[in-house]
Formats: structure tokens, C-alpha cells, sequence
């Protein structure tokens, strides 16, 4: 009887890839007939907000050209054994928004741009994959170096007509039984800017009666033990206070955590026989790219690789267990790896002397304006001390020179010259930036997110389903039957 | 015994897809220790010239448009169950050419700018794939829409230190041995432009001594079976007297066969009991993106698409036999599925109003040339006429304002400001399509080719070996394993 189960098993066993691999025709289009992976316990879903081949690319040629190595260095994450695309149009607009491209993501679901796990209608919700998962009892885990309100993590807790309701959303974490929040701050907890009238409870408060510890000293944060909380709402000791988020892995110093430090903890923090979900979002991609600063961007890229390797190091010790997928929401800037003016030459060594974000450049920036009848002059001695950039050619003197007139007017975004040269940012640091990338030999075309397709990439149980051209709508959908839950 | 071997048979069935799927591990990086599919005989690898993801995201797009679906209307290839991620760039340069691109994908080796299928020294030369399977009893096709001494297709069957040797390349294709040639002409088959003294002879006469029909009617080409010859070069009846390539898909009419048209004969000529090895060349969905000319482009892939269709209606027949490998060489012109003016709008229907290619409107814009003063308003009957375009907006007017002055002072690439406006293409044209591109929310970064990764999709048996994200020297370094062939 014993022999016979052995032998059993092992046909099961054999027989499990075989499922996996002749699927494959099935998986055109629509979800693949596939299986549940009985031994998947432990899921990771990094997104990164913004971040498509040309962001990944880049940040690859970026480490190739710091390491001073004749072939782009590889993150771990596009290591991954098994690969996939996704398209990102949301329902209501080809080029998605964070909240239809997260819905889509959490729910499996399409949705207008602006709405969070609701229908287009407003009426009906959309239940998530980690929603799903802790009824189950799974743990979860939400981390994102933005706000933990904002449209990316909130989508796997928050259910909203409008991914602006950041009162009714930080109620709706509260709310939320997930056991691990970590990121930015809250960006209304108090209800400041929400229109409803009735219950204003503080979110945070109502948060801390539902159980959950507010941690936000690196003392603390570190020190968390399993046996501290239940719950807890992890904060970045040093946040921006305009978006409540965390600041740019690039102006990052000892006072900031990193992803990598969060999702460490998530890991040490929900790891229990029942099995955890922990999604790590790379926020900050997305905003440097809407800038058109690449290598803010690619900071972030290498902060967001950090935190997938800590995940990577947790699958070492569990690999028949831990399913790790890598994505982005779509998109940001329309950047490419080419640029007219450069041709067919890459210099990517010009971009390792940026030693700033354009946001912390703004701040450097704001005070030369205050002096009379600025000139690019004026300017040369900061532009190579924070970005390397010397030996001005006429073209880009003459932009800059422009940007400067522009900076001074207040040139508005309203004005569609203006937008297309400077996108509504601070006009002389969106110049600098264009000029550095375009030397380095990347080009922009946006200011937006694009529709451009995103990578997936998977390692571990179950990954072999991820590969193939489908929409964002199947991520969920495909780990919710590896996993087993009614998606 | 009989039993014994049906039992030994079913565990070699059930054991070789643990094999594919036990090795994703391994696939990181390197070439994965697959195995030979011994049921492998029929392989088909797709190129489109500088088509990635923005290009075949455009293209269903497109027919998203044209067909007044709610979502993209997906290609054939794009639906295929595996995809993977190629980097491109060469051994000298991080944007590679075509040359170099098809060197990575015939023979598996890095090669500088320019050169085919010989090392940076050019001193030693490589072996590609489609020799070494010749070399196994495969017969072999080789079909491009551009000339058949083109870098693409010549990567699979010349060796030589410039992609400009135009006159040694034929001679090389007509000692080749190789059954099947189709696409456009030949460039130089008379040495007319080589600068070797000595041996002259024709290479169509070479060709013919060595065994070659040669044709060049549709009545002959349709009308060839598989008992006329044992070699052919077929040429198509419409050639561009320059570059002897095939017309744009958007520009043919019925005096032009189409890419499915060639891959259906190569197929039906080439079938045999030992295997074919069959290469398509996209060749001018480059073309039309260096001159930024989408919908060029989109023509040019859905007619890709279509050849893609040829080899599934034969795969259906022999599903177990049949492997198809789609790809593209590099990308071109930065396109982007984003636009700063457009925000997060797209309006792909202004796409289908296209009737011709830059190419053929270049001879429009010949003859209004000659007009004295010509103005923008000169210009709006012919503008509504072959491209839809009217209510021109003051950006746009001055756009073309400028383009119609650089044109008539015959601005050259020479001038940074004037090559980053037109890429030393016709102005007024490119500024056309410029405005088209951008009003349907298309962006693009540059008139060469790009850096940006290119996708990967497979069918059939051994198709789940290219998922990843892998360099493009994998392709037939995977494919010699799968073929067990010594590469």
C-alpha cells in the first residue's frame, strides 16, 4: 500500500510540468487552463510603477557603464527564468493611470483611469487577489516607497470611485486586516480634504484600535518583532512633505530605509505555515520618469532590484514554495534607448556623475532665480557639480538659455510650446535632464505614462504560466488559480 | 519486451518536458542544457527589421482602429505561448546595426557594426545555422522583402567583412547550395560597384551555372513546382530601382506578390522528408521607421504577420514537427506609444487615413517643388487627400512652414538643428508624418536604430526554451540544440 502511494506520487509529480507545458496552447488569449500548485505558500508581486523594457534596459546599461563592463549587468529580476508581456490599456483609455492599471493588477478587473477596484459605473466592487488570499489565511504584505494611499498599494486594499479619497482610503486600510504596511505616510488620515461630512475619525487612530502599531524611527522599524503586533503600519522616518512619500533612492541618506529594508521585514514579519502575499511597489520609477529624469529612474530601478533580492534570498531557503513576479503598471515618458542626436553611439558613462533627482535640483535652482538677469554663466559651476556637464554645445546653450527665460516668466503648462519642451516642470532642471539623457543617448517623448507593452518576469512553482503576450488583467487571474482562490 | 518498451517509451514522454521546465534555473544568462527534440524538422525564424514591442503594440493598434474594437486586435505571432526578451547590441556597439544584429542571430557570435558573420578582426569567419542544418540534409529558404544580398538575409549564407560587398555576397548566396531565395533583386550581381579586380562573372550567371532557376513573373513564380528546379532565386516583378527591394505592403498592388505569397512557395518547394529551415525577413518595416512613418511600419508588420500566418496553416499539418521563432533584429526610431502633446490621449483612427508610404508622397512633393512660393495652404488638398490631414493647428503650421523652407533650401543632415527636425529626410514629408504619428499619440526619438530589447515568440516543439530575457546570440545557439547541431 505504502509502494503504491510512492509510486502515485511520483506520476503526480511527473505528471505536474506536463499539465504545465501542454497548456501552452490553451494560452493564447485567455487565462490558461492551469492548475493549483499545492506547495505555493509564499507570493511576491513586485510592481514597478513606470516601468517598462526601456527603464529596465537602461538601468542595465547604466551598471555597465559604472562597473565599466562591455555588456549591459543584468538585475537580478530580468535573470528570472521565465518571462511574459503585458498590454495596459484600461477601460476607458488606451494609456492607463496607476488606479485602472493597479485595479487591474489586484482585481483582474478593467477599469476607468482614476477608479480603484470599482466598475466603471462607480457601483459595483471588485474583490482582490490579497483580499482573497487573507481570507484564506494568508498573511499580507503592501509596501511602496510612495504614500501607502496612493493608487498602486492602495489597490489591493481600497475599493473607491476616485483614487483621490485618501481619507476614505487610509479607513479602508484600516479596515483592511492586512497585517504589513510599510512605505510613505498617509496623505489625509484626518479627512482634511475629503468633502464627506459625518464620521471623520483619524484613520490612524481607527487603525490603532483595530490592532495595529505605528512604527515610523529606524529604531523601531528595525527592531519590530513578530511578537510586538499583530499588524503595523510602517512609516519612512524621512518623508516629503508635499506627497508624503519616501524621497528618491538617489537623495536618500542614513535618516531613510530603503525597499529592500521593508520588504526584509515583511518577510521576517509574516512568515508562517499558512503562507504570506507580499506586494512591493517601486513607486518613484514612475514620477522621475514623468520628469524625464533618467537617472533618478534608474535609481530607483536598482532600490526596486535591492528589494526583489531580498525576496530572492528568502526563495533560496523556501524554493518550492515562493513564487516571485515582477511587473510594471505601464510605462512612463516614452523612453527609449536612442536618440536623433547621437545616432547610433551610446554614452552612458555620462550619466553616473548625476549626483541628484531634478526634485532636490529644483531646490538649488529656486535660489539662483532669485538673482538679477540670470545666465547660463551663472549656472555652469552647479551643472557640473551635480550632473558632470561641461563643454555646453551652442544647441544646448540656446535650450538652456531658453529655459532659464522660461523659468523666470513662470512659463505655464497651459501654453502647449512650453508643455511639450518642459511638461509643466521647472523648466531650466527638466533642460539639464533632457540634455544629459540625450548625450547618454536616451530620448523621451512624454510626460505621461504610454501604452507601451510591460515585462513580466517569474521564478519559482508556477512561474511557467507567465509567459506570453496577454493583459495586465491575467496576473492576478493566473496567480489566483496557481493559488487556488476564486478570483 | 513489447510492454517494456511502451512503458520505457511513456517515461521518455512524460520525462522530456520535466527536462525543459526542470532546467529554467539554468536558463539565466546562458544557453540552457536543453535537449535535441528528435520530432523537430520543420523550423521557421521571422525577423522584423527593427521591430519591437512599440512597433507590434502599433500595429494592433491599429487594426484596433480599423476594425472599431474596444481593445488591440493581436497579431498572429504575438498570440504565441511563449515570449521571450532579446538584447541587441553588438560587439562595438551598444546600438547595433543590422549587419551585426543578423550575425547574433545566424551564427550566435557578437560581431562589430557592419560586418557579416566574421569576427571584429575579420580574419575568422562563422558558421550559421542554416549551414550547418544544410550541411544535416535540411533544405533551406531564405526570403526578405528587401534585396536578397541585404545584411539580414545575406547574415544566413555570406561571410564578409562589410555588409557593402554587395557583388561578393552574391557570389556567395549563388555557391550557397541554399533551395530556396525570394524577395527583392540583387544590388551589385555584376561587380559593377566592387572594387576587387579580377574574377568578374556575373553572380546570376554563377548562380545559374551552379543549378539556379531564376525567376522573376508571377506567372512563374506561382506556376513553380517543386519538380521545375532544384534552386531557385525568385525575385519579385516589382522592384524600387534603387535599392531593389520590394514595395512598401501599403504602396503594392497587384503587380507585386507579398511576403505570405513567398513563404507559402518556399514551404511547398521546400518540404521534404529530412526538414526545412525557412528565414523571413520584415526588411522594410525598419526602413519606414527610420524615416518615422508608422503607418509604413504597421503595414510592413501586419504583412509579416500574414507570412507568420503561412507557417501556422503548415505547422496545423505538422504540429509536432513545426517550430516558429518570431523576432526582431533591433529596434528603430524610438517609437513610443506616448506623446507630450497627447498627454494620456491616443486617437488611432487618424492612422488609417494613410493611403501611401513617405516613399511614394516624396514623389507628390517632387512636383509641388517646382511651384514657385509654395505655402502650407498650397499644400492642404494633397495633405486631406492622402493622409486625412486638415485643421492644421498654429504648431503644426509653423512645423510645416519650416519644413517647406529647409526643403527648398535643400537642408542636409549636416545641420545638428535641421537633422534632428528631419533626419535627412524629405522635410516637408517627415513633418507629415511627424504630425500624423503625434496627433494618434505616437512619439519618436530618432532616425536610427535603438537599444531597446526586442521580444521573442515561439511555437511548437521546443518552444518554451525561449522565455527569458536572454541576448540575441541565444536564438541560434538554442535552436542548435534543439536541431543538435554543432553551433
Amino acid at each position: 500500500m505504502k509502494k503504491l502511494s510512492s509510486i502515485l506520487l511520483i506520476f503526480i509529480v511527473l505528471l505536474l510540468p506536463l499539465h504545465a507545458g501542454g497548456n501552452q496552447e490553451k494560452q493564447t488569449g485567455s487565462t490558461p487552463e492551469l492548475h493549483a500548485n499545492r506547495n505555493l505558500k509564499y507570493v511576491f508581486l513586485f510592481i514597478g510603477d513606470g516601468m517598462a523594457l526601456p527603464q529596465i534596459n537602461a538601468a542595465e546599461a547604466y551598471l555597465m557603464a559604472k562597473e565599466e563592463k562591455d555588456s549591459p549587468v543584468k538585475l537580478s529580476f530580468s535573470q528570472f527564468p521565465v518571462t511574459g508581456m503585458c498590454t495596459t490599456y484600461s477601460a476607458n483609455s488606451y494609456i492607463t493611470d496607476s488606479a485602472a492599471a493597479a485595479t487591474a493588477l489586484a482585481s483582474g478587473r478593467k477599469t476607468a483611469n482614476g477608479i480603484l477596484n470599482m466598475d466603471e459605473s462607480k457601483k459595483t466592487t471588485f474583490k482582490t487577489i490579497a483580499e482573497f488570499l487573507h481570507e484564506k489565511g494568508f498573511k499580507i504584505g503592501i509596501i511602496s516607497t510612495v504614500s501607502i494611499d496612493h493608487a498602486t498599494p492602495a489597490a489591493f486594499y481600497a475599493h473607491q470611485p476616485s483614487r483621490g479619497n485618501y481619507y476614505e482610503i487610509s479607513l479602508e486600510l484600516a479596515k483592511s486586516g492586512f497585517e504589513f504596511f510599510a512605505g510613505g505616510g498617509l496623505k489625509d488620515p484626518e479627512g482634511k480634504k475629503s468633502k464627506k461630512e459625518g464620521e471623520k475619525n483619524n484613520a490612524l487612530e481607527e487603525a490603532k484600535k483595530a490592532g495595529y502599531k505605528i512604527l515610523n524611527s529606524i529604531k523601531d522599524i528595525e527592531g519590530l518583532s513578530k511578537n510586538d503586533a499583530e499588524k503595523v503600519i510602517v512609516m519612512n522616518p524621512v518623508l516629503s512633505s508635499s506627497s508624503l512619500a519616501m524621497p528618491y533612492k538617489i537623495d536618500r541618506d542614513k535618516t531613510s530605509l530603503n525597499l529592500a529594508d521593508f520588504t526584509k521585514k515583511a518577510i521576517e514579519f509574516l512568515e508562517n505555515p499558512k503562507g504570506f502575499f507580499i506586494m512591493v511597489e517601486g513607486g518613484k520609477i514612475d514620477w522621475a520618469c514623468h520628469a524625464n529624469d533618467a537617472v533618478a529612474a534608474i535609481h530607483d530601478v536598482l532600490d526596486f532590484n535591492s528589494a526583489v533580492e531580498a525576496a530572492l534570498d528568502f526563495a533560496k531557503i523556501h524554493p518550492d514554495e515562493t513564487l516571485i513576479v515582477v511587473t510594471g503598471d505601464h510605462e512612463t515618458g516614452g523612453l527609449t534607448m536612442g536618440f536623433a542626436g547621437t545616432r547610433y553611439s551610446s554614452a552612458f558613462s555620462k550619466l553616473t556623475k548625476q549626483k541628484l533627482s531634478f526634485e532636490e535640483f529644483n531646490k538649488i535652482i529656486d535660489k539662483y532665480k532669485e538673482k538679477e538677469n540670470l545666465t547660463v554663466e551663472d549656472l555652469l559651476p552647479v551643472l557640473k557639480e551635480n550632473f558632470g556637464l561641461e563643454d555646453l554645445s551652442i544647441r544646448e546653450k540656446d535650450l538652456l538659455e531658453n529655459a532659464i527665460h522660461a523659468s523666470i516668466n513662470n512659463a505655464t503648462s497651459q501654453d502647449e510650446a512650453s508643455y511639450l519642451l518642459y511638461g509643466g516642470y521647472e523648466p531650466i532642471t527638466v533642460t539639464i535632464t533632457h540634455i544629459i539623457n540625450n548625450r547618454a543617448g536616451l530620448g523621451w517623448t512624454s510626460y505621461s505614462h504610454t501604452a507601451v507593452p510591460v515585462p513580466v518576469y517569474a521564478k519559482g512553482p508556477g512561474a511557467e504560466v507567465f509567459t506570453g503576450y496577454y493583459d495586465n488583467t491575467e496576473i492576478p487571474k493566473r496567480l489566483s488559480r496557481l493559488l487556488d482562490t476564486n478570483l
